[in-house]
């Protein structure tokens, strides 16, 4: 949760003058978003999220996470569209940040996702995939294998202060995983970062994914290793295979998969893992007395890398 | 800011089906109000706005506070009105919790507030002391003079830290204010936590108030002293006898005063600062860590009670 920036009504008038969305009825900063300040702007038009970036946003990936939702959006694709200003451009500035505009998508995260769940995820991620092919713009996935060995360091010397032995346990597995990490497999733009909270269902519909700034280009299949992680397993630790086989399937239906692609899924999704590990490792040593935001347990994913390490055949994931 | 209560897509189903609000389509949690957790809910009918109550907020206390909204608003007065279930009450649960639905009041809160604001300010704010008349609840105020000391108390010891010889300034003006704090004025249901942020304008006409969860019965005039502190301090600290004359001619003519309540206007002034001196310390020495809410500065508050030990005549607010 996270409102970083106090907006004053001056300024937002002023900034609001700059588009032709009609006249503000109210502004609410809103608890979503752990990068950036977000706010629920009313009109009397409609509802608008503002989202201001704060500085763990790169300025120069906004063109990309912007370009991205315009262009998904023009594919019909559901996700927040940004708002153009009078001159056409998204990406503004208010109280002396980055800020934009995107429409307000409807729905509700799940708590508890169902296999339908599941099945619904993997139609509209390979619908999310066919759909930013010819997006011109790259980045590249910061957050990928080859930044991990970076990331780690930072944590490694005070890694034990969370579990025993942890810092030896992931220095065996990054070895590991970089050493046999897929130099090609099919790729281009992903989600990076779909959990469900990210993901909205309005009467048990899929209405739209939201959250786009971890995207980047990746191989197609290390989305589906996050979504495996983050949808498929019980919070009592175990796995999920039904919703795994719901998830792919579904997902293979609309952009069918090469077979190098689910060979490569159980070390995907090592990665994946390990990736989340990673981060909430260095958020959980790192907390700022006084954040917004609680730290998520990094062991979590520690256990879900621990099962992937066990998985020998695509058959674990529901497939044949 | 705040978001205590992490509310499921399956609890909040269940707690909107008692209700005839139409069909849940969004719910965010909203960095507003510290006492309890906001959220924004978004029917196909219309925007409400979802609170739970947490533990600083007296359960026995949430009839008065849901009823007086109640009465306000039957009596127009421009209020979020709660939204009774299909069983009558407007007090529910949820998440284990009480909980309730009240309307959406469109509007944004004034940063720097004008005299023509606090001339609305004041008419509104008699309009509001007229309207509550006939409200059969009765709630002490627990934070006016009585309560002073025993949250004094418990600063006490290491309000030095904040200020060198801060302790002493406090334990002499509470002794001081506890000798002449009037014993009879005008009374009835006050709002007593007037601050801009609770103070909605649109296209600069006053659309309404909101967070009435520090209403009480006391004296009328104290609520101007509130907002006297609240709204007539420029950020330099000067006073701005422009604004306080606005805000209190609008208020008289809506509710003509007796000739006591202006003279003891300067008293509860200083007992209105020290109240919030005293609530500011006390979250300030109380810091918890990760919480989610940054504390004020309490030496804001002594200043502007500095400022009304100085008044001698109601001339210092503008009135003759």
């Amino acid at each position: 949760m996270a409102v970083y920036t106090e907006i004053t009504d001056d300024d937002l008038t002023a900034f609001v003058a700059d588009y032709d969305i009609g006249r503000v009825v109210s502004l609410k900063g809103i608890a979503e978003g752990v990068e950036n300040s977000n706010y629920l702007l009313q009109t009397d038009r409609a509802n608008y999220i503002l989202t201001i970036y704060e500085k763990r946003v790169a300025e120069a990936d906004l063109p990309f996470f912007l370009g991205l939702m315009d262009h998904l959006a023009a594919r019909t694709f559901p996700c927040p569209t940004p708002i153009h200003g009078r001159d056409g451009a998204a990406l503004r500035r208010l109280a002396g940040k980055p800020a934009a505009i995107v429409s307000f998508l409807t729905g509700l995260s799940v708590r508890r996702p169902t296999a339908d769940h599941c099945a619904q995820l993997g139609t509209a991620l390979a619908q999310m995939h066919l759909a930013s092919t010819g997006f011109p713009v790259r980045r590249d996935n910061a957050l990928s294998v080859a930044g991990w060995r970076p990331l780690f360091d930072g944590s490694r010397s005070r890694a034990d202060t969370l579990e025993p032995g942890l810092a030896d346990m992931i220095a065996h597995e990054l070895t590991a995983i970089e050493r046999d990490w897929p130099r090609d497999l099919p790729n281009g733009v992903i989600h990076a970062d779909l959990f469900p909270d990210n993901v909205f269902f309005l009467d048990n519909r899929l209405s739209g994914f939201i959250d786009f700034y971890f995207a980047c280009n990746d191989f197609y299949a290390y989305d589906l290793a996050v979504c495996l992680n983050a949808w498929c397993f019980e919070t009592d630790g175990g796995f999920n295979i039904t919703k795994a086989r719901a998830l792919l399937t579904a997902y293979r239906r609309q952009r069918p998969t090469a077979p190098d692609e689910i060979a490569a899924l159980p070390l995907l999704a090592r990665g994946a893992a390990l990736r989340f590990l990673l981060t909430r490792l260095h958020d959980w040593l790192n907390q700022v007395p006084g954040a917004l935001v609680r730290p998520k347990d990094p062991l979590e994913y520690w256990r879900k890398l621990m099962f992937h390490r066990g998985v020998t055949d695509p058959g674990a994931y529901g497939l044949e």
